[in-house]
């Protein structure tokens, strides 16, 4: 099945939901705090639009939502006190592909309207907010007409498994593995690395095409660095692996499945963004985080509850994908021995993960 | 409870869907289809412009709701092909309340696209496609940005009940009527008919300030007329009575309960859209339809179908705004009298309603 139509959050606001399960991706988003302050203060000063439109590109569905809008609000409105004006008109769009829960979104509104105007005051001046359903790796939005775009923790989503991985027979060439490993035949890590580089190069074009002359765009991704030791899917696929040794999962199933998913470099977005040629890099930041401390409260180190909550946030995020391949009877088994192999994980050494961070803008 | 929170069609797909039970409201489209293109052809020979930016307003969630979108993208195309150039982008907004379905909306966009294509062949460009929810009753779209409004069957609904209803003491002067009726104490249709003229005062003023210079709008309104013989809500609030009677309804509730809703005249309409100034009406039509026709297949006369057919078009629509205040343990037998009441009134008389369909433009 197209990666389109089965790629979306855990819906909803049940146990599983993404929304009950997004504190991981929430702290990724507060790590692009500074940067997102020195790109919106600036694109705003040096554009100042009766109306700032503003996009923010694989939403999903819950309390990070409308983060972003927030975040945008406030800032907008900090430095227009500071140009002693009225605070602009905000137009945002919200986009996820067409499975994600817009409804939970959108009965939301009301309260959030309400909480923007307790804190931002008598002066929050009308924000319109859409829903914007579809791919963002092709065009979304009509030429030049958005100031800002957003996305964090998306890209590393491809718009396909790569082709190449597949002989002309049909037959896999990366068997018992859902993603590139050490013991991947050659030609695996390519074939992903370079989905990723053409996924890249058509989001960048489109934005580009979207944007106006001197718009922005603030871009966090999830990577692949040599200071970081999670093995992300490969950790997937190893569960996957015992399972099919206890005849719990068909091998067959598990020989032609791969995850549309790849964790680049940080030298690998640069590349790319440079080779693509219609952004300059303004920053690009990295950064190490704590598992642990990315889902946990400040001074919390109970790994059960850490195991727990780490395994929510890759269930919500990973279980529709799984399920339309191998049954949603496996779930419950497989998620619980995800949580026992990140105890295990994490007992031989704490867990690290990597963001890469970049504000790019488009030349006027 | 504010009519904005529990007034929208019934969601999802099943058998009391209004996505399964709006051939009404379709046919109510399709009326305007004349004026649509004389409407559309103008304003697109006029603006020409990269991208026609369009909202309907009270989509609903349902086979309808991207109609307007098709007529538009084919009228344009026709008037593309007799001016010898490509066709536009085009953006769609559509809109509804916060609990309207959209996720059945989105997940029929690639279908829709599909179906385009097909249709209009490869020069069908870019059509981006929007949800915004919220209310209409208030802006909706910054400043200058829209060319064309629709909005068709959907501003008999009131922002809310006339305050006027109910007395200082919160006791409502309309007792045993859910709106106007000739017993109604002087007042009552007084009331209804400011609230209405309030509210399409600022619908018309929201538009005007979201349209372009040269915008256009067409708006179809249910109305009441001395040619046709639907009671309207009349008969609505009847059956409420007959259950008061027989013990199924508490008498409380109904003498509390007034629908937030009203059938103008096309004279009414004319007043307010004159009052209010923003607009020129370039046409003002009024059709009045035979009922059985709107909901069934040509020829086929059968009342039991037409009867089922028209209560479940009377359900999918008012089904939320009763269950709120009723309790849903009663709809079925609710609403099965209504079907009886619909044949006996129909065996009395032929059905007939009226239509109002008005075309205007912002002065340019």
């Amino acid at each position: 099945m197209a990666t389109e139509q089965v790629l979306h959050m855990n819906g909803g606001t049940g146990e599983t939901s993404y929304a009950n399960n997004s504190t991981f991706q929430k702290n990724a988003i507060l790590r692009t705090n500074h940067i997102m302050e020195e790109c919106i203060t600036k694109l705003y000063r040096t554009t100042l639009p009766e109306c700032l439109k503003v996009a923010d590109l694989g939403c999903s569905s819950g309390p990070n939502t409308l983060m972003v809008a927030s975040t945008i609000v406030k800032i907008v409105d900090a430095v227009s006190q500071t140009l002693n004006q009225d605070p602009p008109m905000f137009q945002f769009f919200l986009n996820d592909l067409y499975g994600n829960d817009f409804n939970t979104i959108f009965k939301s509104l009301p309260d959030f309207y309400k909480r923007m105007e307790e804190e931002i005051g008598h002066k929050f001046g009308p924000c319109f907010i859409s829903g914007t359903p579809g791919t963002f790796y092709g065009r979304l939005f009509p030429n030049h007409s958005i100031h800002f775009f957003h996305s964090s923790s998306t890209l590393h989503w491809l718009s396909q498994i790569p082709k190449e991985l597949n002989s002309e027979a049909g037959k896999s060439m990366n068997k018992r593995a859902i993603c590139p490993t050490s013991e991947s035949p050659p030609g695996v890590h390519k074939a992903y690395s370079e989905q990723f580089q053409r996924d890249l190069k058509v989001f960048l074009r489109s934005r580009s095409e979207e944007l106006i002359p001197g718009g922005a765009m603030v871009l966090a991704f999830i990577i692949s660095d040599q200071n970081h030791n999670i093995k992300g899917w490969e950790v997937f696929g190893g569960i996957f692996n015992d399972m099919v040794s206890e005849h719990m999962v068909e091998k067959r199933k598990l020989d032609s499945f791969n995850i549309s998913s790849y964790f680049p470099t940080a030298e690998e977005v640069r590349q790319v963004i440079e080779e693509e040629g219609s952004f300059n890099i303004q920053r690009m930041e990295k950064t190490i985080y704590d598992t642990m401390e990315s889902v946990m409260e400040i001074g919390n180190e109970d790994e059960d509850t850490f195991a727990e909550r780490l395994t929510k946030t890759m269930r919500a995020a990973t279980e529709p994908i799984f399920k339309a391949e191998f049954g949603e009877e496996i779930m419950d088994e497989y998620f619980t021995r995800l949580q026992s192999k990140i105890i295990q994980l994490h007992r031989v050494e704490r867990l690290k993960g990597a963001n890469l961070i970049v504000h790019m803008t488009k030349d006027t």
